[in-house]
């Protein structure tokens, strides 16, 4: 079988040819391959809008039914200047003149023309002839399955003041299954896109006269950031880690004893110079949470210690590779640094890994893998030097992940120059790979802040290790995840509203008011709709918003019977009391059930 | 009866005559008055030290036994510097030559010397002699009650290039009880400094390698801190708030909109200049909310919007100003924002100053009273022009004052510009006067940010009023305020530890250490104290941190028979089984008890 690429890139050929047969005047750019696909840009003689996709894409499949082939051809570079001269395709014209002039064209990333001998290739699609390097297939027949897919603008070789030619996207797959599945995948991811989903149930937006890459969490997103929070404030807490709360920026002292200035400055926002000194909001807690070690004096019984903060940073990302929640420049990091004894490493180590495999099980995450990535001992340059606390933690990193039976690679040369780190890899809902968690091993800091603790002896040991880690990751990353993990429906103890009463008509809203106020006052995020609309769009309304559970209060709800319950995501409605129903919320929050 | 300023001016001549009747060649510079006593600097041949002032307070009680009067002499300049010239008193005499040149001696704020014509006055007290302006008492014996409190160093005229002299201070009132009641007071401000006893429970500390005026908070100063959050989380949302959480900077475009850009400018942080615009802290969080505000539609049935956040500003202040807790450049504001129709500000301050009592209430606090401060049609230049919506909304606040039975008076002329506005003013456990809430009133908001709402008749209506309130003002202020109201003997909701577990030897370690781990898994902020020490000792350690529960575990406890549970601020110790115990702790703490 072909290789997929060549089938792409003829396919990419294949849409041409059909479009060269509806437009005869179009003239034809570069048309590559690229992930899943391929795409062509065209200089159409009028625009064309998404509706002639199908026009183009039906021609196609006429072309392969009528068995049209690939058919090679090599001839010197004037003699295919004559050619496209001909065809009035000015673009191929230019390639050509630049292959002769500069020996390549070479546009962006894309090496379109092979070089035969003196002379270039041609391949012929029917009637359509392209300035091609090859391979192709021999026949459209061996072409799997295809689909166009979206228009959009395209400078001719990515210069503005060139003309702007327009750019068609088409997927190719060998099978039709592949093609559907990954249609699906695209469908969905659009559909689960954090964006659209955040404006949509108004979790959090960004306003340009706040600036770029600053989240405004909005009412509904702060519900959701702050229970995330509380998990994670419970589970740590569970852990025994203790809580600091520190300020978001420092003087340039602290940044150069940690070393952040100068080698990370240019990620930093710009100083501040006040009048005591240089200051700078602070890109990492670790610094500041090193200083609260050092204020007081620790015994070896004290460690290890775990100091743990939501701390927010602040990261100068340039403005224009900001998207969304997730390339932002203010971050709240589920942070803790770690401080422990060399014998306590595998310990925390443990104990880290547990936290974040329980993290994960309460949002119903399962298709993940860790990554221990390691140093190595043939590039010492680049780590810090010591080679007996290297092998000894990866020793320990790696038991602990042996003896958790869970799914881990080793990367070798991979590490932080200060320490092992423990990577968590997901595979999303929609099949994207991402990297979620941090557990990473510090020598480096005990020597930058002289961090000691008294050993059993009564002597200062400066082999404090610490371990920085963030399981929850960021709270704008991890939102940002779990809005495509869920597609915004939420389980009830992330649900911004558990529960929406719906008054039947007029006389009911008093009462309906009563039994929201009473859910509230027990600590369920319970509203009412009681507008001026009719019952069953109000009901519609509540369905489209994803609220877990709807309650439409009339005579019979108000007298005290049992209730029907809408349960979001059932056909049918059920029965319970009160009671009953309260205490199936009050379960299901306090066991964070999916 | 003699004023008091007079009699505590005597008492400085008093305490420089005892002063030169010991060290006949000390030579003197001021001595005036200063709240509650007065301060006399003076050039000691040798330094003196704290346990000198009480020879010299005893000498001055002897001058008074031989009733030492006050004997006024005027005479010419000339003749003044002559006599101050062969006593040897060459501040004086420099203090002459300034009158006689300058026509003044004022030093700082001080006026020493009263011209009397074309010449000046003296004093004479026993064998001293002063250059003063007066008046004096006749005779020293109508001096009340007196002591001396310090010593400290003071620049002549307050110049560091001048000589050191060194500065007694004392205080003077006219009866025992008075100087008795002050120095009492002197004594707990000093045992309830929130500096010190921050320090001693390590509730937070300053660094200057983080910053001047930049709290960072330890692990128990995050429990007080999360525990009055918790609290303020829990009482706005059951009025009616909902939370938002917005980032603590802000592009220029903000605050120029605000108006906080130019005229606040010196009060903020610099600017940081990006690749998108220059950006600055934000110094307060209301131009953020009025944006989360704007940034969807409201009808006027969505009004009132209350918008909450523990808002974290940064304001720059001087660093040579900051100290402690009370003035910092990072403030965690318990900060809200109501939008509201203007037939709903009565309701809303009502709603704001019930808030207000009922958390002053939780805190036990109960000498406060508020102050409306009110414009004055007289200076329309100063506030916004809208003199009906001045007088409609002075007029309902102070209904609801009136209505809600609390102290209050009302100040003319001291409004903000853009509105009335209530605060608090308290007189703490130490007599000191402070203010500590506020509840503003913006009728500026509306236009600067075109804040609207949609009427009944489907209208925009821009008038949206705003409050500003932040019942528990800022975290760092709050709580220094709740160290000192405590004296660190925090109720227990707010303690860092509630109850520590001793055990009576290491057989009991292992029990005690599963009975703290029973408690801590409760929600019990639970330790244990197994060190090798003394159980005594450990005892009194735990009685010295004012733990308010300490249990000692030995057999009998650990066989489940009733625990003898030693409680502060009780000379017994009380019996109770584990089930009465933890249930007692989970009224404590639910009810907020003090």
């Amino acid at each position: 079988m072909a290789n997929i690429g060549t089938m792409r890139h003829s396919c990419a050929h294949l849409i041409a040819a059909a479009v060269q047969s509806l437009y005869p005047e179009a003239k034809f750019g570069v048309g590559p391959t690229v992930e899943n696909g391929f795409y062509y840009d065209i200089d159409f003689p009028e625009p064309i809008g998404e509706a002639e996709l199908l026009n183009i894409e039906i021609r196609a499949r006429e072309l392969i039914k009528n068995g049209v082939k690939f058919e090679r051809e090599e001839m010197t570079i004037d003699e295919a200047v004559k050619l496209f001269k001909k065809l009035g395709q000015d673009y191929k014209v230019e390639l050509l003149s630049d292959i002769k002039n500069k020996g390549t064209t070479r546009v962006g990333d894309i090496e379109e023309v092979e070089l035969s001998g003196d002379g270039v290739s041609i391949y012929k699609t029917g009637d359509f002839i392209d300035l091609c390097r090859g391979p192709h297939l021999d026949s459209s027949k061996e072409i799997g399955a295809f689909k166009l897919t979206k228009l959009a603008g395209a400078y001719w070789r990515g210069k503005n003041e060139n003309p702007q030619l327009q750019r068609v996207y088409g997927v190719c797959f060998e099978k039709q299954n592949q093609l559907d599945e990954y249609l699906n995948m695209l469908a969905e991811a659009e559909k689960r896109d954090h964006r659209k989903i955040g404006a949509e149930q108004k979790l959090f937006f960004i306003d340009d006269i706040v600036g770029k890459g600053l989240i405004m969490w909005q009412p509904n997103g702060t519900i959701i950031r702050n229970e995330v929070e509380k998990l994670a404030v419970e589970k740590e807490r569970e852990a025994g880690y203790v809580r600091v709360s520190t300020p978001h920026m420092a003087k340039e002292e602290l940044f150069l004893t940690s070393g952040h200035l100068p080698y990370y400055k240019d990620s930093m926002y710009p100083p501040m110079v006040m009048d005591d000194g240089t200051y700078y909001m602070k890109a990492m807690n670790c610094p500041h949470h090193h200083i609260i070690y050092n204020h007081d004096m620790h015994s070896y019984r004290d460690l290890p210690l775990r100091i743990a903060e939501y701390g927010m940073c602040y990261r100068n990302e340039l403005s224009g590779t900001l998207a969304g929640l997730l390339r932002v420049r203010g971050l709240a990091m589920n942070d803790a640094h770690i401080y422990c004894r060399k014998d306590q490493i595998k310990q925390e180590f443990k104990g880290v890994l547990d936290l974040t495999i329980n993290f994960y099980k309460i949002f119903g995450l399962k298709d993940y893998w860790f990554r221990l990535s390691k140093w190595s001992p043939k590039h010492l340059d680049k780590y810090v030097n010591e080679p007996e606390n290297w092998e000894y933690s990866q020793q320990v990193i790696r038991e602990v992940l042996e003896e958790s039976d869970v799914k881990f690679i080793e990367a070798e040369d991979e590490a932080a120059f200060y320490g092992p780190k423990v990577d968590t890899q997901f595979r999303s809902v929609i099949g994207r790979e991402e990297s979620m968690s941090t557990i990473q091993l510090d020598f480096a800091a005990k020597k930058r802040f002289s961090l000691t603790y008294t050993d059993e002896t009564g002597k200062e040991n400066n082999e404090v290790f610490v371990i920085h880690r963030a399981p929850l990751s960021t709270h704008e990353r991890f939102i940002a995840f779990l809005i495509e993990h869920y597609a915004g429906i939420w389980p009830v103890w992330l649900s911004p509203v558990q529960v929406r009463f719906i008054s039947v008509s007029e006389k009911h809203t008093a009462g309906a008011e009563s039994l929201q106020k009473e859910f509230f006052d027990l600590g369920v995020r319970a509203d009412l709709d009681s507008a001026n609309e009719t019952l069953g769009n109000r009901v519609r309304k509540a369905v489209a918003e994803k609220i877990p559970y709807i309650v439409v209060v009339g005579d019979k709800e108000l007298e005290g019977g049992d209730w029907m319950i809408r349960i979001r995501g059932q056909e049918k409605q059920e029965k319970m009391s009160k009671q009953e129903f309260l205490e199936r919320l009050n379960n299901e929050v306090s066991a964070r059930q999916q």
